[in-house]
């Protein structure tokens, strides 16, 4: 309801938000679900016609719709498609400008695997230099993912003391590397010249803290070298992007929450423990193992965070039918929340990833919000068009997290 | 559709939002007219039910709501309950957190009493102390505000030249204390140590400005422990959350426009007067002869702000049916409105006070602006799903001053 501004603010406005937010929490004896169905949102497939949601038969969904208040959440503003790390700091209630997520822990996370708070990541290229070590292909002739992965392989079996190293493919030349250790910095120049006809350049440390981690991380690169000399695919690494996960404020701080995560994929699981969720260990990978968990641990946590791929994945894939079984699936399951009679619930996306688009996309995401306390719009209906509808209109999906603890009777009154 | 921004902001966002208004305001010959029902937003009895507003038959609103553009004000952003201070800033369009009004100039007003602008107030606490002055209970028991009532009288006499003291009972231990005199400070220190055991602090000055204020506060204490000495039921007071109100930019030079408030709580007079508009006589407490003070002035000012405090009261008190009956009242004398002739109506709330609830609440309030220049929706009907269906979305309250002087024809084209 106000025009969204894009950029890092330079006041701390967000932080101080979530001062004031903590400031009005008081304790209640309520529970808040959130389920999120990655890539909710979608589109028909020609004009006119039904989105992959409104497409789906949810019978549950649609009758929790009609004593729900609906909306059209937006990750980021109008126009902006998001990665799933910022739209899910935003439904976590973060300004994900504020916040971001540097590319080497999103790859890293991309690739689920669990990054930790004090490790750091970056994006790895395989590339081709010359016998002088001049470069002649900064990416390796873009070689097969699967080559790279055996190569990742060798390059995991590098040791140095005191750290330990993770390399993981991700596409063709590009991989994820991690480096675990105490008292690491993440402040390092990328090693790629952007050109050809030059040596890789060393990891630079930019401040104090880093300095250390730079000789390892060089040492690391030396002894890649040396072990990919032979190599007719690709003879060298170059690595840019040296991030660790961002210092965030926890959920158990600044909400009065005791929040838990039900997720299957590693980025997920890493966003969620940013802000302070314990992940809790999913027996299984199905959606059905995921909504078990729930259940199993319904009575240790406030909040809950339960996270669905599938319905990205297959909107990036193009596969509109599939999106529509997955939702559908899920819809199955809503009798089982329902039955933990859970005080708040929120079903929404963290953006939308249409089948005709194959790919993450700019439009908000179909979002509803039940509890006893909400002003139910009374739609018997779960889709783009029916929430478009909705008394929370296009809304900021930063608006989530303080509409469901105020419903939760977890936030006292402003200045009364 | 921007998450508020909560917090205090560091720079001087507002202030440069009414600069720029003020360099677009143009005269003209136009009245507006502002109708608060406090607390009128709602919530239905049972899911799927009707709100008050929904319930109540309003057939004199329905029929301006067809002309008019609907939508639901939000005070302060998602989720957030506020108190009537915050509530009414934001309708006058002032950030409700750049200008807060602090805790004893708030209960103050809250007592009906008409602060004025160099007067400094008071939280007070009766107290228990042992011979040596020490705390023995910080809440005297907790003692009827009956027998709160009779000491505040007591108190009422103290006399210190050229500053007069006003004693208020609250509820309870509780009362509102207020010193009036020329060049006060209100930045004094509490003198609630928050523990028993110890006596209470003595007022210091943290600033020079305050320093003869602490002075004549303490000098007050002193002769209230003298006074109480032999009562059973408290026989020491404490004073906290020292506050003038806040200096606010006025109607007038930021609106060009000559206001009028018409309110009977000491409350809505007072946040009205800090924002520049003059209070109103009202010959008598009912809803009709607020109406009838309209009529009389209508010639005299641009701006009418008519408050109603009933729809609030039985919110709170959990009266679904009084509330109802409120707003029925209310309803009745639209067609006197109407018949003034007025540019533009807004109907509103300064936050909502569902009785399902019996507190404020963070629902926005449904809101109607009439206007011949509006665009109308077209709806014949005043509430809370009607307006979440309205052309206005879910707005900050504080876009409805600069509506309402676009639609008044007092707001210059900016950059043209």
């Amino acid at each position: 309801m106000k025009l969204y501004t894009y950029s890092k603010k330079s006041d701390d406005t967000d932080k101080m938000n979530h001062n004031f937010l903590k400031s009005l929490i008081e304790p209640a004896d309520t529970k808040i679900f959130m389920l999120i169905m990655d890539g909710l949102g979608g589109l028909p497939k020609e004009s006119g016609g039904k989105t992959e949601l409104e497409t789906a038969a949810t019978p549950h969904l649609d009758a929790l719709a009609e004593q729900s208040a609906l909306g059209l959440s937006s990750p980021a503003g109008a126009g902006i498609a998001v990665g799933s790390g910022p739209g899910h700091l935003a439904l976590f209630g973060f300004d994900p400008f504020e916040y971001e997520i540097g590319r080497g822990a999103l790859e890293a996370l991309g690739v689920d695997f669990d990054l930790e708070p004090n490790d750091v990541a970056a994006r790895g290229n395989f590339c081709t230099v010359d016998a002088n070590g001049i470069l002649t292909d900064r990416r390796a002739g873009r070689l097969p993912t699967e080559d790279s992965a055996k190569l990742c392989e060798l390059l995991s079996t590098i040791q140095i003391e005191g750290v330990r190293f993770f390399v993981m493919p991700v596409k063709e030349h590009r991989f994820a590397f991690v480096i675990r250790g105490t008292d690491l910095g993440d402040y390092l120049s990328d090693t790629d010249p952007q050109k050809v006809g030059v040596a890789p350049d060393r990891v630079k440390a930019l401040d104090e803290k880093s300095k250390e981690t730079a000789k390892l991380v060089n040492e690391f690169i030396d002894k890649a070298r040396l072990l990919l000399a032979d190599k007719s695919t690709a003879n060298m690494i170059m690595l840019r992007g040296f991030a660790s996960l961002p210092r965030m404020p926890q959920f158990a701080d600044i909400y009065g929450l005791k929040a838990a995560a039900i997720a299957v994929n590693g980025m997920y699981r890493g966003v969620s423990r940013l802000v302070g969720m314990e992940v809790l260990p999913v027996d299984g990978i199905t959606i059905a193992d995921e909504f078990t968990t729930l259940e199993k641990y319904w009575q240790d946590y406030d909040f809950f965070y339960l996270h669905i791929k599938k319905t990205d994945t297959y909107g990036e894939s193009g596969d509109f039918d599939a999106k529509v079984k997955v939702i559908e699936e899920v819809d199955s399951f809503i009798p089982r929340v329902m039955a933990l009679n859970p005080d708040v619930v929120i079903v929404g996306g963290d953006h939308s990833s249409p089948a005709v688009l194959k790919s993450h996309s700019w439009h908000p995401v179909p979002t509803l919000l039940y509890s006893k306390f909400v002003r139910a719009d009374g739609v018997r209906e779960f889709g783009e068009r029916a929430c478009g509808r909705g008394s929370l209109g296009v809304f900021s999906a930063q608006e989530i997290m303080p509409l469901a603890l105020a419903n939760a009777g977890r936030l006292a009154k402003y200045n009364a």
